[in-house]
């Protein structure tokens, strides 16, 4: 019997954080790599395949970024379902609810903590597992925990948030309440990354934590856009980490996104974060079209971005030259 | 077997909102007098014993302003918790969760749909059940049930909101998570009461809705201070209602919340609202006396309000003198 099932980010393996997790007999600590690539349907089966063959365990512990969230809330809804994740990626395909999650970041933006998916990546799709029971139980909020995350991660993930608020709210599925938080997850955001007192600081680090929060809740009853369809593209074909490849394609979307393009350009070249550049003239025709047919399929987002008659504007053609610009 | 059991506001008894209430068989519908008196003990348990007598139900529903949420909150703890209802008046004496409560707000700005509180008046005491399962399973905000609210009503019951947020950012207890949620509800109560669109409108009921919301999150992370003391005092002596008793008490407490009380007396001009004076030369020393020795044992609040010496400062003659000002 598994008592507690705590699921941690590997780079803490040797870290005074990995030293700490608070398991006794009965728990189960299972170091997680997802340094290589983002979590997959193939690696969330495997985990669940591992704890069951030690019983049901009574809770399932995510520690580390977006990325631990979503393998941490994915686990607790395989380990009471049957066959591959493979089969739950979409909205609502979820049989059974799972074991009691519990997340615990290390980093802040994702908004993975308190959004309603799952985000894996499968052989056929990156797509989430999303239903009512996907949310976390419960989430532990500890600012200290994301006070040593390097600059460049600590800069593209806040972006992650900000770039949820921006596209939460320039929408047609825009509502009073996603409203209420993209507006104060953007405040936040720009005193952390903007403002007089800008920067890494312990007053911020909690600012952002709850940014990040309040952007995932604002996501969640709105819908994300133009710049995430892409970033999965350029994710699913170039294993682009989801915040960096969101910066890259949010940097060229000033046409969509006017004023928070340009504030978001402040912000990097007020931390002095390299953006990559020119990558497009590198990319295949084979590898573009490839990306385009990863974010067409990704309807509900263009339909909020565009409205309803999305599909006048939005095609394969249409999307290879946004990647075009990059 | 019960399934279903609806708690209603009983004002809605003939009126459209009560014809609606969508109960089946084995469903109960239960229609609760709030107009002449808050929530007592006495009431929850008859309640609880009512429900008790046809069996244990699955979910309770409470349909109303913030005294039935408070009052469903409380049944569904008391039909898991033996005894009565003032055994659990307090912090954590709950010994059961109890079972899932859905919450429909028919006001907005008692915060009561998100506190963690269920607030009672007892024989000896005002003071709630408070520990993690009063907080409702779910809550149904729609801004469709508050579009008929008197003015009068909708304005005391807004500013109870407006005082949560102005008491929670106003102390001790204060933290970066409450200051997030109380910062957004008052930028969108400004709007509703004194901004260029302010007023009962469609718009502004799903901002208000919402800001109650954030305002009640907001105050469940810090505390309420003086004013909510000093309103506890006056509605357990004189049965005035929460809302209103709060206008009474925040219009002269200008020395404690400055700022906040100013911006409070332009929505009242704003509004035409009477807010009664002089009441303080009608009441005897009895009462007044009466009135401080329920407000002084709510430590938390004097303690948030006034800092880790707040004993240095508050005593009954001290609370006796805010009474005197009214």
């Amino acid at each position: 019997m598994v008592l507690l099932f705590f699921l941690v980010y590997d780079h803490f393996d040797d870290k005074p954080l990995g030293e700490r997790i608070p398991s006794e007999e009965n728990d189960m600590v299972f170091f997680v790599d997802i340094q290589t690539h983002e979590p997959t349907t193939e690696q969330v089966d495997l985990i669940r395949d591992t704890i069951l063959e030690k019983g049901m365990p009574a809770v399932i512990i995510g520690i580390g970024g977006g990325s631990l969230m979503d393998i941490a809330k994915a686990t607790s809804l395989m380990v009471c379902n049957e066959g591959s994740s493979t089969l739950y990626q979409g909205l609502n395909l979820v049989k059974n609810p799972g074991v009691y999650a519990i997340g615990v970041p290390t980093i802040s933006g994702t908004g993975a903590e308190v959004s309603m998916t799952a985000v894996l990546t499968g052989p056929e799709k990156k797509l989430g597992l999303k239903c009512d029971w996907t949310v976390l139980n419960q989430i532990v909020l500890d600012p200290d925990l994301i006070a040593n995350v390097p600059t460049n991660q600590w800069f593209y993930t806040g972006m992650d948030n900000y770039i949820h608020c921006i596209e939460s709210e320039t929408g047609d599925f825009k509502n009073a309440y996603s409203k209420a938080f993209g507006d104060q997850s953007l405040k936040l955001c720009l005193e952390v990354f903007l403002g007089p007192e800008a920067g890494q600081t312990p007053e911020n680090d909690e600012k952002l934590m709850i940014a990040s929060m309040l952007g995932g809740l604002s996501l969640t009853y709105s819908e994300v856009g133009v710049c995430h369809a892409l970033s999965y593209g350029l994710s699913y074909v170039f294993e682009t980490r989801h915040g960096l490849a969101n910066c890259i394609c949010f940097n060229h979307l000033e046409d969509v996104y006017g004023e928070g393009v340009r504030e978001f350009k402040q912000m990097v070249k007020r931390f002095k974060i390299n953006i990559p550049q020119n990558l497009a003239k590198r990319w295949t025709e084979d590898e573009i079209t490839a990306m385009a047919e990863i974010a067409l399929p990704l309807e509900h987002m263009w339909r909020h971005a565009f409205g309803p008659n999305w599909k006048d504007k939005v095609n394969l053609e249409m999307i290879k030259d946004y990647y075009r610009r990059m």
